[in-house]
């Protein structure tokens, strides 16, 4: 058996997520059956983690076990001639017999877009988030930088997932801006289903002014999702980046 | 009567173009259905070129005469709600009596995107085209300034267009480069249909080895078509602005 890595991009707007729902078409379930075709097994992808319905993944990251004798490096070629547009593996490759996709995680990226504008953009409206309203960009920007080291992030995930530790490290935090676009950069040990986007829609209320300056600070003391803002919609986030232990980083090949 | 001018945005991907045409649907149609739905009047628009099928605008021009008292800067508003979310007006205003979206033209600005690696994107490919082969960017990027200042371009245009001139005047003609993108931003007094399309394709092949490096030159003295190269596809092309004799600058609003 031989066990292969892969950087998967993907366009989520059609999709119910990387994980299988009874609702739609999930990427998990696309690539699994691209698998089979081409190696005649039944495979189960293991990723770095779901991601929710409507994200982007610039790079994420699978793994699968196979007895295929199939280069390594051809079985992008060979599943990207059967996938959607919409989907493509970027990259293919033997890996350790220890890799796994979501054990062996060192840093996680994600990125968030907002197109801030009177009139929302034909263009660039799949990616990002259309915000008409006055935002105070030096406020968010501030805020971001409370979330930086290690932090108790129960009031930033969905209710009712239940999880052993709600502790994560932050590493980066911050936002930048050119023209129309707000980008928010945040990378770290890891993050919980909607943690990026509660976190976002929380620095937005700030910019907003419906929110004060420290309410990120103020919902890592206290805790409560009550005290964080509202989950901010999909399609402005994507995956952007994973680093693994031992050295594997995906911005080598997207 | 008023005369007001209005910034289009829009992803040609799904349309036959800027102009009405028999086989599916245009921009123009779209925005004059919507225009008469918000004035009541049946008006006609008048653009600052037509762009082909399958490529975009970031920032289209185009006026109209209305006897309607809608504010000119609520016309953007009214003209987006009822409109595809592929096309946006991002301004509106009113213009000088003499100001017309074609021959007030000063300068007129292209960018053609490449995306160029081993397997295609599944974010960047609605606006990019994906190359796979090596492509000697240094010989491209120095191509490209062979065609700055006035020359006759008769060799870029498609066959059977009937015009007055071919002599076009281009001020600036450069490629970037990051990471996997590569981009083309041309500037000039006007461009001919399908012109920017075959400059890029040309260049292309200079990239490619397929062509000298000086084919570009040469198809400026030859005047003939077929010193030129191919026309690239049209979904790595957009207008992205235009600036016109009274100062208006589509870069202030987009």
């Amino acid at each position: 058996m031989t066990r292969i890595r892969l950087i998967v991009e993907y366009d989520g707007t059609d999709y119910v997520g990387w994980q299988v729902q009874p609702n739609g078409i999930a990427i998990q379930q696309l690539l699994e059956a691209q698998l089979h075709e081409i190696t005649g097994e039944k495979t189960v992808l293991h990723a770095s983690g779901r991601t929710d319905s409507g994200v982007h993944a610039r790079a994420q990251v699978a793994h699968f076990d196979t007895p295929s004798r199939i280069p390594p490096e051809k079985i992008s070629y060979a599943l990207n001639t059967g996938l959607p547009q919409d989907i493509r593996i970027l990259h293919s490759e033997e890996a350790p017999t220890d890799f796994h996709a979501r054990f062996s995680v060192k840093e996680k990226h994600y990125r968030y877009k907002i197109h801030h504008a009177p009139h929302a953009s034909a263009l660039n409206g799949r990616y990002s988030l259309h915000i008409h309203t006055p935002l105070d960009f030096d406020a968010m920007q501030k805020a971001s930088a409370d979330i930086l080291g290690e932090h108790d992030f129960r009031a930033f995930k969905s209710k009712g997932t239940a999880l052993k530790s709600t502790v994560r490290n932050i590493y980066a935090s911050q936002w930048t801006k050119e023209g129309h676009l707000l980008q928010y950069d945040v990378c770290g040990s890891g993050f919980m289903y909607n943690m990026v986007r509660i976190l976002v829609g929380t620095m937005i209320e700030i910019g907003q002014g419906r929110k004060d300056s420290a309410a990120l600070k103020n919902a890592l003391v206290s805790l409560k999702r009550s005290d964080a803002g509202a989950t901010a919609p999909a399609h402005g986030l994507e995956l952007s980046r994973i680093v693994y232990d031992d050295g594997f980083d995906t911005e080598d090949y997207v």
